[in-house]
């Protein structure tokens, strides 16, 4: 596999996501919805072609140019319009505006692809000594920012991306570990384990095309998290490649020897150095997966009930539950065909269209256990209120599961802002910072002259408290799209900061949270990033601009 | 509760463990097994009268411990000779041995009992000026030197007992967490917890004199960890005044907020500043407690039963498996009267004496969900070809589960040395790394011409791994107490670094870890710590001559 570009990173449309052959989602009668509320675009406004993309010329000197190439050959530094677009960016809302617009902020000067540890060694010394800042790229998925070719004080920038590092080095099937390089991605691990009967379990959004290192650095948490754990917790063992020099971790299964090192570079978001290869937990793959769906009668009992799962032992693998809004939405997007069923007729028939909210609720394991964990979640669900209304929508959030980027998209060609943002605070805080951030992006985005549809569900549930991920929706300001997305999005950071949530349950800092950083961890906080930074990345090559404020 | 002394700090032996009047407990079988094994004493070495300890006169500058008292009141400074001495060493074993002989390396110049956070953050400005070392005390318990009385290069050391900032401060029912001033020692938050049917579940041996602090600060992993989580999953948010400034962390239930510094600054050993505040999850109170005993053909057989009971989702609250060595080491401590019932018959009459692995599985939690996952976890353990052998053997180990400090005391006094030491590896790695260590204790006694007998037990299960806990008896080498304690640490640690073992699972580093630091982090991880504490400690007061090696 070394050396082998995987076959789909070609695919990944340049202007937004996933393959370029993927299917059109959006029907008729949810383009009519969006009409009808927040306003479409008189015609559609697709992205520009590529060749329209309009970038500075590479600033890569050529001695350091020429250094590079000596180091991982010719084909592994590229410097062509076609590649430096790719890595124009991440997936961002404000990415996705400057991409399909073809004026994106700037572009890496090169490419680069390092195709071993004494490759990406050699290229930070170069870097370092050339002043030449470097973005760690493994997916490029990132939606805040985390990917942007900021070239801070240096001369020049590149994108290092580690796709040539993707191999599997170690399946320890005692200990129930494997050992990657950094730069495999998701479903290609996944693939690797299948024949041994393992699963990562680790699957965000942007599963389709997320590095693990991508994953590691950025502290992702998977949909199934409440099960799998989150990535932090799947993390055991390290090695790690700063300027400075390397940090190997041995994957112990808990250790009390100091601070947890490990702990402080997932999270490191490219700012301190590359993630190399990765001692993951893996767990067996389900024999049996059941996600079915649960109705409550208004949120509050719905998060009563999540709650009850969280601290009864009884946690389902995915738990997940759309506010009133989101459920609205949902339901109107799927159309009549979607309401079918059980659902359909509780939904419609007992409660009234537009009122209640919706849980899907998954499990996943061998099927005596599931059975058994089931069984247990559902008796406290209903004694919470909930009406269990079947497998379908479950099966339909499942198989929908990864396809939000892809319609994100379309509704920019149809001129509709989409964005999502989260955070994570205690379960006695939770309802309180639901009203306050939604409240606050529906404000914004009416000051904005744009009102729009704000929606919610908690999931990623923990004991203590849970995660809270928004979803909005506006017809765009044409010509002031990022002034109207910036207006909005510091409305809602404030909001979080103000009602108590993390900046970034799972989307990571990058350089979109930033300026909250400091809200969430202090001045002093802010100062022992930038000593360990200052140790371990001296020059200040790596990520400039990121997660720091 | 502010300012008072809590009643059980003026009880703890001065020169060994607990309550000057808990029983001994050796019982004269045991003084018999002991002369027939390892050997003993000729005749009994008891401790030197408290009036016999030699210390040198306090350094403090009378300007200094002027401008001190002046902050914290004449009663929050001391430097009479019993409160140096008992805040002269933690409670390892070398620690002891010097202090019985009346002869501890060296006593902090004051022992300074800060009231609130102004007094906190007033004597850590002070002794930064003046160039005073400051040892930060939470129980005193530690048993690898981690508070140990070091000056390092400064004029002077004092000991910040924090003993009066020890309130609860708000206890979130709904969210389930608990924020607490960190001087809190566990029996007084268990009590506190209490009447609102909670319990943090955090129970490490020394647990009747930690303070909550001590164990954030030291990674500390209670017996029932396997259930409750380790000390780093309880704190959610904690306050943290370092002579640099203060780091304020809200304890969110996760977040992708850049590197962890919760994680970074439990374990950080006093050697950052010093955890103040603390928000730590709490459970509802099991009402029912069910230990009992299995038994296992042999330590393999054992070890892979805990492995599935860990990987199958059905791992008991405690589990712990005894090694042959210590189960028939139990057993003859326990003597003919401890071997009853249907223990006794299996052990005695169907295997022979002097075989077999005794595990101790503990379930807590409500009635009929205890009674579930006992059933599972007992199946997979006569799958395992586990032998039931009922309760009387977990009542027994629960009993007893914080009498080993007392009964170190009583072999002390009878010139026996008793130490243990643990680490935790990969299933994959487990019995090869018990061999590796135990040898290597084994045959470093040998050379020391006091052979000894080496004994272990598996506990903390993961799924990925677990911890090996070592106890070592020999007769004492009189006159040469510590250089035999340290050739055999010395053996011990090189043989878990050579076999892939953390150095510490849960003892933390301190002062005898700190030679093997490197070994586990690396050259740039030890780099990485040094640059926070100059961030954090510009000054270098903070806990002398600990973790860092």
């Amino acid at each position: 596999m070394k050396g082998a570009r995987p076959p789909h990173a070609d695919k990944l449309r340049w202007w937004g996501w996933g393959d370029p052959a993927h299917p059109q989602a959006l029907p008729a009668h949810a383009l009519d919805f969006l009409r009808e509320t927040v306003g479409i675009a008189a015609r559609p406004r697709p992205p520009v072609a590529l060749g329209q993309v309009r970038l500075a010329a590479p600033a890569l000197s050529e001695p350091t140019a020429a250094a590079l190439r000596e180091i991982v050959g010719a084909e592994g530094l590229r410097d062509d319009h076609a590649e430096r677009v790719v890595h124009a960016a991440g997936k961002g809302y404000p990415d996705l505006v400057r991409l399909r617009a073809g004026a994106p902020e700037g572009a890496p000067d090169a490419v680069v692809r390092p195709g071993d540890h004494e490759q990406l060694r050699a290229v930070l010394d170069r870097c370092a000594q050339a002043s030449v800042a470097v973005v760690p790229w493994g997916g490029g998925t990132s939606v805040v920012g985390g990917v942007a070719p900021l070239r801070g004080e240096h001369a020049a920038v590149i994108a290092l991306d580690i796709e040539r590092m993707a191999r599997v080095l170690e399946l320890d099937r005692i200990s129930r570990t494997v050992t990657v390089q950094a730069g495999i991605r998701a479903p290609a691990l996944e693939r690797a384990l299948a024949p041994s009967g393992f699963t990562l379990g680790h699957f965000p959004q942007s599963y389709e095309y997320v590095s693990l290192g991508g994953c590691a650095a950025t502290r992702s948490a998977g949909q199934a998290s409440s099960g799998y754990g989150r990535i932090e917790q799947l993390v055991l063992g390290m090695r790690f490649a700063a300027p400075a020099g390397e940090i190997a971790l041995a994957p112990f299964p808990a250790s009390a020897a100091g601070p947890e090192l490990r702990r402080l570079l997932v999270g490191s978001e490219g700012t301190l150095g590359v993630i190399e290869e990765l001692t993951l937990r893996v767990r067996p793959a389900p024999r049996e997966r059941i996600y079915e769906g649960v109705f409550f009668a208004d949120f509050a009992a719905g998060v009563e009930a999540l709650r009850e799962l969280a601290q009864q032992r009884a946690c389902p693998d995915v738990a997940r539950l759309s506010d009133e809004a989101e459920t609205r939405m949902s339901l109107a997007l799927a159309g009549a065909g979607g309401v079918k069923g059980r659902l359909g007729r509780a939904y419609i028939g007992l409660r009234g269209y537009g009122e209640g909210c919706l849980a899907i609720l998954g499990f996943e394991g061998e099927a005596e256990e599931v059975a058994a964990r089931r069984k247990r979640a559902l008796e406290l669900a209903r004694r919470g209120g909930g009406l269990a209304v079947g497998r379908s929508p479950g099966e339909a959030w499942r198989k929908g599961r990864f396809s939000a980027p892809y319609l994100r998209d379309e509704l920019l060609t149809q001129g509709v802002m989409v964005e999502t943002l989260e955070t994570a605070t205690s379960w006695s805080n939770l309802r309180a910072l639901h009203r306050a951030v939604a409240t606050a992006i529906a404000d914004a985005l009416a000051a904005q002259g744009t009102p729009g549809l704000v929606m919610c569900h908690v999931s990623h549930l923990y004991e203590t408290g849970a995660s809270l991920y928004f979803t909005f929706l506006a017809r765009q300001r044409e010509g002031a799209e990022l002034e109207q997305w910036a207006a909005v999005k510091r409305a809602a950071s404030e909001a979080i900061v103000a009602g108590g949530g993390t900046i970034t349950h799972h989307h990571a800092v990058g350089r979109d949270h930033a300026p909250w950083l400091a809200d969430e961890v202090g001045r002093e906080g802010v100062a022992v990033l930038r000593a360990l930074k200052g140790e371990l990345d001296p020059a200040g090559i790596m990520n400039p601009g990121k997660l720091l404020p």
